[in-house]
């Protein structure tokens, strides 16, 4: 097997974590739940320790010029620890899949054929600044079964060092091979190219990030890849809407949280609808701040709206700013989605049964929404629990990933002897 | 994205297939079934044909000096295009997993959310010489609602074709779009190269066949990939295994159709069991021709017993030939198919349910069969169906792939205008 960045670092710590995955898949659901559980205490009780590693992490990205929003990202206080407790703690309840029978049948031979739940193995998780993503990731894996390998970002080092520390504690606690769970502490990016070219040892490598970092995994992976890309959320108000709902989507979609994937970034407007509701729509906009680029109908409307390109209409902006376009039919709004979307979540504003399921039916993406948020495609408001991302990969799992999409389900076959041609 | 061989063939072909992908999609089950059944019609029809472009392939073949099986897996005659209509019959008839909900609940804000399976929309086949798989995979990923881009073997180009011209015969005369269908007929290896490369087109690739070409498309593929690599299908015959039983299961593992990646490789037999259980293993694997390379414990019993390395604890003999050794423990045996095993099948003969648990459990492999045969690992004998290949993959399937695992699940939901963070 080519492995193009053997650098050796990581190998070791990889088979390690491989070995050790054994034993976390071993484990049954009550002891599972009492190591996360356990990793909750931990934290809570490393309060201090990881408070102090972070504000290092601060100090430094401050004296390297780190800008406000990634600032942010990396701070950790007394509630976002809590909040990484909290988080814990509702990870540790979830139902387990582990063991799960999801099919049983009785062949005509008289085998029972069950489908049951087994464990990835090891899972790569690469990230960038957010330290909680340590303990989130650290716990889905390991409750679901699996080793994990955490790479997170170098600006963050100390607090997941800090956190990491913390895991493993509760894990020797717990009798459970710490192995089971690295941290790759060496930031350099080869490191990072070795881990992706294990085939034979990871099973799985899930970036979360920018758009940059995942386009770099997918780009130089060997092992496979669940990506988690951006998202271009579009609002479709149909002729049938009801002004009133639609413009109640539009304003949680877009000003509810503007820096997330699940936020709106482009509505599309009936022209049947346009003249009555754009200018609601574009005066309540402006009323929340938001910026918006139009296309010709759309200006016509408003001095204050700007010139929509093409690249408007492709960009995630994660902030308040919304590109518009009024479109002839749904056939036209569906073809701007297609083109221009990115399989994330699409909404439709419609009292139109029969135009609500053509526009389920002709759009591919990862949750399609009838009369509902784009803010909720979310594991915890879908019903998942804690999701470790949402994949815009058609492969595995699709939409918010929870704890079962870190499973596999493989074959059991209880027989009495039956052979295939019986001699 | 790179593309690191843009011939420019390919991608058009690709974009095309994709675009269509949407047409078969929209397809309802009573349509995708009529399709695929007429497809069996069609070759029926065209078996003149189709058998005259085979027989210029099989002397092509002859005059490059091609070897008997090899000369095997091309040829096809009345029974096996027989084999193909059936198969194509089959698959139509098989249960649509398009539009079905696999979940649905109502959340505490009335949100209605389902799991909905989807095509996965375009998908790569890969694979050598057998022309049957250019049916059968058109048809299975047609049936679930994707377009397919089939990529032969050069040396069966011809009946490939002639299958190809048949099928879209038939998609024509269904009113669905050929281009949804594409046989690459140029056998350049940079074609393929540039097909794994497109990212943003094919969703998936199967690649079935050696081990030498799944390797290399898992090597230079950037598209997700489910590799079917092969099967070191492991024995335990447990110290409290009924003889008989274990004998069974030896002789038809072994020696029902060697050739085929459920076949045994291995046998593992608990030193409490192994004086009276191998001398009697070994005169019926000699009575069926069996070749046995075995441990020392092994020889003892029999100079017939040629010395096994560890290639040969390694290798997937596709042969009558097989690896044999005898352990001291469960434990002894599970780590041997731990380091010498391929994820594809073991199977455990005991009268101890406790063992039969252990096994079970300790093990990852897509199959674990408890008191029945490896050769059972099919999508047929499972009852999925008809199946594209068995995936060795621990990603989004695991053991034989059926029409289901051609499909994901995404999220539908529907509401009455509620948003995630109201005013």
């Amino acid at each position: 097997m080519k492995t193009e960045a053997s650098t050796g670092y990581v190998r070791p710590l990889a088979i390690a974590a491989r070995d050790a995955a054994q034993s976390i898949a071993a484990l049954d659901s009550a002891q599972r739940e009492s190591l996360v559980g356990a990793m909750a205490d931990a934290i809570q009780a490393d309060r201090a320790t990881i408070l102090g590693a972070n504000a290092s992490d601060l100090r430094r990205a401050r004296e390297a010029g780190t800008s406000g929003a990634m600032l942010d990202r990396l701070m950790l206080d007394d509630a976002r620890i809590g909040g990484i407790v909290a988080a814990l703690r509702e990870i540790a309840q979830l139902p387990d899949p582990v063991g799960q029978v999801t099919r049983s049948e009785t062949r005509p031979n008289g085998l029972v054929v069950e489908r049951v739940r087994v464990p990835l193995g090891l899972i790569a998780m690469i990230y960038e600044a957010r330290p909680n993503v340590t303990a989130d990731a650290a716990a889905l894996c390991l409750k679901a079964g699996n080793a994990v390998i955490l790479r997170g970002g170098s600006e963050a080092l100390a607090s997941n060092q800090a956190i990491a520390a913390s895991l493993h504690r509760a894990m020797r606690d717990c009798a459970v091979p710490e192995a089971a769970l690295v941290l790759i502490e060496d930031p350099a990016r080869e490191h990072m190219l070795e881990l992706l070219q294990l085939t034979d040892i990871v099973d799985l490598a899930i970036p979360r990030g920018g758009e940059g970092l995942i386009r770099f995994v997918a780009e130089h992976a060997r092992v496979p890849v669940i990506k988690h890309y951006k998202g271009v959320c579009h609002l479709y108000v149909d002729r049938a809407a009801d002004p009133e709902l639609a413009l109640r989507l539009l304003i949680d979609g877009k000003t509810s949280r503007p820096g997330v994937c699940n936020a709106l970034e482009t509505l599309l407007v009936h022209s049947d609808i346009a003249p009555s509701f754009l200018p609601k729509a574009l005066e309540a906009l402006a009323g929340k701040k938001v910026q918006v680029r139009g296309d010709e109908s759309t200006r016509s409307l408003s001095p204050a709206v700007a010139v929509a390109t093409d690249d408007d209409f492709a960009a995630e902006f994660l902030d308040l700013i919304l590109a518009v376009r009024v479109v002839d039919s749904m056939d036209e709004a569906i073809a701007h989605i297609r083109r221009f979307g990115s399989d994330h979540t699409e909404v439709i504003a419609t009292s139109d049964p029969a135009a609500a399921e053509k526009f389920v039916r002709s759009l591919r993406s990862s949750a399609v929404m009838v009369n509902a948020s784009s803010r909720f495609n979310d594991g915890g408001e879908l019903g998942l629990g804690a999701e470790i991302g949402i994949s815009t990969t058609r492969l595995h799992a699709y939409g918010p990933m929870g704890l079962e999409s870190l499973t596999i389900e493989r074959y059991v076959v209880r027989g009495v002897g039956q052979v295939r041609h019986p001699g």
